[in-house]
């Protein structure tokens, strides 16, 4: 035997984390601070302040005391398929069938899944910046190339058709990931934007991948899916989940929509890489689905409230700007007139006043002076921590400003 | 707008099923004659006819209903972490620290991430002919190029250093892909063996990915790890999982344990592919290990009951051969002396006998000639099946057919 070198790990591996700060540095000083046992308002990640309904539990409990233990089918179970589709089909009034749902566990594994069939090795997925945390790495972990498409905080962060083509064109992209409502800035896309993506997907030949996570929570306008534009159902695959909706973001439980064809391929994707998804966990998400839109408005809510909360706070000042607020349990704040980007402006937060939020940057280049705000704490509390946001704000300002 | 032209799928997900029957006819044409109300021995696949114990879902359930519904950490929850290092260490002499394990959605995501980890796109992987049904379909998901190493009935399907050696040098393969106790085969490698494995995996800088899923069903002799061999704690990862030890295949619970160094990338590629394991099923899995041996016994009976009734049916005709039977609920028969392959038997025996099992084919070329029966029905039935399944071999044999 000679003697070894240790074998080395795949470069696909190794880069999933792409290279430079990951911005996620506020939010581990947060966490160590209450370890340590201090006080933190902590407005970081995007989960609720309620647990899974307990009735939800319950269905869960009894289809595992039922026997519904065991492997369950591939694409997902008949009832939950079903369900999927005739939601999608209501909401959306694109024929949907079982035949186009496949359930994953979870919506990052729906969007990975996504990227692994639109994308070869080595093709470009484009997505836009701003854009939530996981978005590049699971690209590169499907082993495509991620290339942001800038957008500007003027324009509520909107990409256009151009901004698409002349990616599309440069970089001949296999696909284009969007995200309405969006996190990380709260914005829903308009008709017109969804328009402009659906054209320059079908003249560029795009996948057009769609994460609708945040579907059940729209403060103003409507929620629209690319898939419903003409033509466009050959070529979107929408990502689902009960996380956001339905307060389920531990049971993994999400799905995606698409043509037949994809469903297929997806469903040898899955047998190979997940073996499916917990059948009682399945049934738990049938249950959820069946009390219809009440049980998501129940969830959806707090932040519905919360949101108007900050809205009558914002109006009240003139120092703190914020992209419209019109969806998605987020807040993107324009603290520009500092004078300080948004990763400085966080840490000066949380060091004066144990208030955490995360800096614009975490999300890309182009939320550069810019924080987020998770409308996830009590509304006292959050109230609160707006109000000192906003004044400590006011005491950062440069002499020399002159609000707009 | 152009007239379109609809993207492609990427090749990577048209191809992972590879060409060619992939082998489960037979299982499908039962599931169509149970389906269609006739009575079938159903003896195809690895799933228990038990369910898992009540007592675990009590405990997923109070972990659910006591708020442990968000998202758990990446890694895995410290106490699950903590019981499979515990129990590895234990189990094979080799220091394992929660920071070698990563807590995965089941065994065959483990098996993906880690091919995804060991091999870069176009890399070879090498696995062992006969095989469990996913394992070419999980190394083309991951980018690789699956390649078998055939092993030979007359060696219990067992392979040596040369036949890896061989193929590494051939290939320039990246990783190895072994299985004790063996799915299909039923066998348990021997120490001789898995030195082999390890000089091979040295001398030529493979990862060695070790699938133990089986290694609570041990039948005779011991469970080896190729990572308690000197030096082989570096380069091999072990894949493990609740499936089979527990009867929790549908609860979608596993692990890898792998150098710190691994674990950490390979946290990285679960943060983009899967988001984590849902907290109340880890909660289950902490209660179901903390039950020890006595539980794994108890879910491993069955087979071994059925076992030791099979050696003593087989003992008693000269037709049917078998490969020994040491470990996994698999019997791996050896039909060659009727001049039938694997799949025409199968057939004629589903069509006959109305008892499905599965063509040795199915689980690659090595296995041709052979059938494998999953002992997963209650004992009588069992002796039944195996009994009339001798019968019928018995009536097929050529007239000139002399035993040995």
């Amino acid at each position: 035997m000679k003697a070894s070198v240790m074998p080395h790990l795949s470069s696909r591996i190794l880069s999933i984390n792409g290279s430079g700060s990951d911005g996620w540095g506020v939010f581990y000083r947060a966490r160590a601070m209450v370890a340590a046992g201090e006080m933190v308002t902590e407005l970081t990640i995007g989960e609720h302040d309620i647990r899974t309904h307990p009735a939800i539990l319950d269905a869960m409990h009894r289809a595992a005391q039922a026997g519904h233990t065991g492997y369950a089918t591939i694409p997902g179970i008949t009832a939950l398929r079903d369900a999927v589709a005739a939601r999608i089909t209501r909401n959306t009034g694109i024929p949907t069938a079982r035949e186009n749902v496949l359930i994953t566990p979870g919506g990052q594994s729906a969007l990975f899944a996504a990227h692994m069939a639109c994308c070869n090795p080595g093709e470009t997925a484009l997505y836009i910046d701003p854009y939530y945390a996981t978005y590049p790495g699971t690209i590169r972990a499907a082993g495509a190339v991620p290339q942001a498409i800038a957008t500007r905080a003027e324009d509520s962060f909107l990409p256009d058709y151009d901004r698409i083509s002349d990616a599309a064109l440069a970089h001949g992209a296999a696909s284009l990931l969007v995200n309405t409502p969006n996190n990380p800035t709260g914005v829903v896309y308009p008709r017109s934007t969804l328009e402009d993506i659906a054209h320059a997907a079908l003249d560029h030949d795009l996948w057009v991948i769609s994460d609708e996570v945040y579907e059940t929570q729209i403060w103003e306008g409507a929620h629209l899916s690319p898939r419903a534009l003409p033509g466009m159902d050959q070529c979107t695959l929408v990502v689902g989940s009960m996380s956001k909706s339905h307060a389920m973001t531990g049971s993994r439980i999400g799905w995606i929509v698409a043509p037949e064809h994809v469903i297929e391929k997806l469903s040898d994707l899955a047998t190979n890489t997940t073996y499916g998804v917990p059948g009682y966990i399945q049934d738990a998400a049938v249950f959820a689905l069946a009390q219809g839109a009440a049980l998501e408005e129940e969830v959806a809510a707090p932040f519905r409230r919360r949101r108007a909360l900050a809205m009558s706070i914002l109006e009240g000042q003139n120092v703190v700007g914020h992209i419209p607020s019109q969806g998605a349990m987020y807040l993107m704040l324009d603290i520009r007139s500092t004078g300080m980007t948004g990763e400085a402006f966080a840490n000066a937060l949380l060091d004066t006043h144990r208030i955490a939020v995360m800096p614009g940057e975490s999300f890309g280049a182009a939320a550069s002076g810019h924080i987020r705000l998770a409308m996830t704490v009590a509304d006292d509390s959050f109230a609160v921590a707006l109000q000192t946001l906003c004044s400590f704000a006011g005491m950062l300002i440069p002499s020399d400003f002159a609000p707009a």
